[in-house]
């Protein structure tokens, strides 16, 4: 998601752009061939056009001014045909998200894989519940693990229907009237949803896209945050694992810090406020925003960041966890000396719908 | 969303949950009749409860005793059944907001309408299309008119997916691990969803249901905000209608304020940082949560009110919307005269993918 | 700051106006004198009053009328006299908050005295010092509760001077350029700031307001989710008090929740939002806001709410705090045992420069 | 505020530490001054210290050890005495701060002049005063210009007064109770303040400054949109000065943007989401957080980036402001013709206080 993704996404509907053009008969087809190939982002200077784009408030101005050179004289005229600014960096962000979902997708399925693993072996690992931070009752370890499970599945697939259908081409041309065809094909090469109708000003689907990553990094958060009190030196019975010097003090020595728990809480602390931002930036005024719009693309970029950041955190900390069972039949064993006993409850059936769900989901 | 509303919610699920628990065989139908018969909203002092409630940080437990007075001393033990507070709170809160989703959905639907009405009106209806808060290029009204459509329809049909897949009741006893056979029945009689596990802290459906009404919101803010810029009275291309005294200024008799747009927008600009406290919420400890879970409750009421309050504001604003095409037509004349020009590109074929994408809409 | 209170400022704020204007010859000082006397919220109809301000998007323009009537034909001109509706409710606002504030303050005040008698008694109470939830050093129970106290009178200064510098009249009439001499004593009448100029657009008064409140409410925030951890049943180091049957569970005998903690946990998580939504709405148009200004009115109301009530737990939670001077020292024995030692440092002279500061504190 | 800048920033802590501590005695001299000649960022890779980061979720570890190498065996001992991670961190962030502050403060003291230069020059050009986006009444763009004025001064003199005691030493060792000597050279070196106590978990002084930059940039948002109202065609009273191509359109040539404003608006939309994470962040756990201190680093860089961006942008659409009192007056004219008259009220002198209050100003 650097400088250079983003140029590379820009240049990538630039020509995308110019071969729908070409197809419609918009472009004679050697132009939209010489711009296609011009489309590269190695062939620019990424420093230079973020400079220049100051002027415009916006990069693609200069960029589509750089591509013209680039084509040179013949083919210049046909850069850009009929798009406005909004159209490109829309589209490319649309780029820009999509792949930055591929890993995040995949740290996400295997975070909750992992889950599905501890899930299904502590079946029988009792484990003290707990409720407001006091304890509760008995219950098992795996059903606890079940719930990360179901955490991630169920924002997950939120965030993969998002994928499927919010990510879409922008093609409405300066004011929004541009005939939808060119979109069309634009959509169907760049692998982005055609919309119903242009959505320079109707922020919905960038929307859409910062609510799912937001809920996932909530659900990580959850993970997170219980496998730090887990660590705690007088509960002990789960830390995480990762050999070296990982989670080592600077200052003292005996300490092991949780590293993936504590970069997973301190990520998914930075996302609501940026879910807000792109909610608020949304009263965009008439056919195209005078800020809002301007608001979206630094905050997508974060959003994107730190909820990637908090799954590979998060996928980490799932599949080295370690998991002390002595120490939690002690404290459960403890709690029954207090007078509170308990068993498990339903909690087999529940671990089995959890997986089955799993199994099912979408990816 | 009063009080007495949740009170009666919570009654509901407790009777709800007696006659589940009698149809398991766990409790005497006798005394399950007793129970349900005596869950009437009427037969409690809500202000009495709420004041109690302090206590215990929750309402529930005041409540359950209150109803374990009502009725008698043979029903009492059955009252609540296996249950933990969290249970009736939820399962509560997912039911006022069903009822309250009942008038929202349909001022959206009508708003949807009313827009759709003027997009099929106003496909001839010339006006400037406005970009960065400046004149751009002609488009029609009724492309505008479109675009608030579908930005509606768009979040309104994420809104319903929320209400028919995300409000699920919760039934997993103290530490979440009850038999899922008594939350079956409690949510086919509640018309609720069943969760695949409890959710008392995988928070993913009440967040579901904030991100929803937050587009909601945020897509019809869009729609006041263009209003209000239309209505300034160098542009008075459009204006609110309803007529008598509305609108009227302490100061100025010549005024007439856009009331609705500003109603509109000043909810509008609540909701985002509600949404971001759902979310940030949603890093809940272990079984049930010190802190997060509590902070929910009063945030949820504030986005149904706020967003209920903005989508019947907005269909006051666009059933009564007055637009003077006349005025749009002069000022397409005048940027003509300062040499812009433009036609309606394909604003009638988008006309109707929206209108075709709004008969179409789920409700 | 329910309705009524909310009525009876927009009326002190009439009746101070009436009688200023008599003192600058503006109003016949008899016409002023029957205003004043009219101005008592038990002669409206708050909830009349509260129907009728939704065709203005605010209720100034009823009670102004609703004034007139009951003042009588004599004196009804003379009602409002120059003011704007902002001025009114701008003003009443801020008395509102003037009178939330005192015993919002004098709890935080006394939270802060139990947290310094905290520190003051526990000098020499050794407890294990925590980072990122794993065990450090030793430290002091004293210092710990030093900490809070310093958060605590830190951010109440700020509140403190908040109220002294940012709570303002407003009386600036329909666009700002009224002779700002009836505002001076209208400030001077009402105990409020007179502002250079009016700040109908001009936000910051409010927003310095919700800045103040919101550290305050993350201040306790940390106190709260420190009494929590310690309240574990693993770690067991202090917990609160409070008798009866406080913190009971509906489920489970045996527990008892931290409800003060909870809490002020839950009040403070909803905080941040509505600073966030204060900010916001500060893009605040022209002369006077469409939208944004309206957004503040519930919001700072459920500042002052939520930060209240956040403040009053805490109070309570310090004030009858049980600390476990034994447990905290055998915790601090077994890290000795795991090699892990350390005094306490300069525990002693920092919780007197703490305590120095308290006393200094202002209120 | 790159990641040299605070490379450079660390290190130039580890120098004053280590002075400070051979002037405490606690370290000999000539380590002292080898440490502190070591202290260069042009030593050290920053992206392997970067890339380091991640095993111990904060980059002063590695760091530590790096310099340790440089400095050689024998003062390598003496390297990061008695200090703990986030002693280095949190005064590394307040020193990066309070460099970012210096332009920012300029550029917002320019701004500020500009204003009133504005204010002065036009105390008699009328203008259309406008409330809830209608024409009002009239008064002068003077007034308008002073208001913006008081904005900027009262929300930069917070911000002054944030930097001038909020950025404050951190140096309490592993838990916070390290003897303060040490800190109170650091401090005198570095030009921080000294606090009462460490506040490694008591965040009051980041959300302070993080506050003000807030309220700073939402009284910018106010001046650019009223600016981008004032641009609007139909309006045209003001407009964005800046030669050259600035504010051209990728498809429109004869359009120009108000590329000024927009940058304000956008920098400014995204703000209030980010100080809602720093009061989010402040419950952090006992004497060091897991996760709400880490959320801070990368929030704090952003408020100070996009503050500064807004802050020049501003200062750049005030010194470049086109005024066009003609048109200003046809609009009080034609608002004249339909019968709504007024004068300028006490527009003068209210520009002189505001004058005065600049002129007051501290920076």
């Amino acid at each position: 998601m650097d400088d250079r993704a983003w140029l590379q996404a820009m240049l990538d509907v630039e020509a995308a752009l110019a071969r729908a053009c070409a197809s419609e008969g918009l472009v004679p087809r050697e132009a939209a061939d010489a711009i296609a190939a011009a489309c590269d982002a190695a062939r620019f200077d990424a420093a230079a056009l973020g400079q220049a784009a100051a002027a415009f408030a916006l990069p693609v101005i200069p960029l589509v001014r750089a591509l013209r050179e680039v084509v040179g004289e013949q083919a210049a005229p046909y850069v850009h045909h009929g798009a406005t600014s909004q159209d490109v960096l829309d589209t490319a962000a649309m780029l820009v998200a999509r792949r930055a979902l591929v890993p995040l997708v995949e740290d996400a399925a295997a975070a909750a894989g992992a889950a599905a693993r501890l899930a299904d072996a502590h079946r029988a690992t009792v484990v003290v519940g707990r409720t407001l931070l006091q304890r509760a009752l008995p219950t098992s370890f795996g059903l606890k693990a079940a719930g990360w499970l179901i955490g991630i599945e169920e924002t997950l697939a939120a965030l993969v229907a998002a994928r499927d259908t919010a990510l879409a081409v922008q093609m409405g041309g300066p004011v929004g009237h541009r005939d939808p065809s060119v979109g069309e094909r634009v959509a169907a090469e760049l692998g982005l949803v055609e919309p119903v109708l242009a959505w320079h000003a109707n922020r919905v689907r960038p929307v859409a896209l910062a609510a799912a990553l937001g809920a996932l990094a909530g659900a990580l958060a959850k993970v997170a945050r219980d496998v730090a009190l887990f660590a705690q030196g007088e509960v002990g019975e789960a830390r995480e694992g990762g050999g070296g010097e990982r989670g080592g003090s600077s200052a003292m020595a005996h300490k092991r810090n949780p590293v993936a728990s504590v970069s997973v809480i301190a990520c998914a602390t930075r996302v609501p406020g940026l879910v807000a931002t792109m909610l608020a930036a949304m009263a965009q005024e008439h056919e195209r925003a005078a800020g809002g719009w301007q608001a979206e693309w630094g905050t997508q970029v974060e959003l994107l960041r730190l909820t990637g950041s908090a799954t590979a955190w998060a996928r980490e900390l799932l599949e080295q966890l370690e998991v002390d069972p002595e120490r939690m039949r002690a404290h459960v064993a403890q709690l029954a000396e207090e007078g509170v006993e308990g068993g498990l409850g339903a909690s087999d059936e529940l671990i089995d719908r959890a997986l089955l769900a799993h199994r099912a989901a979408p990816r």
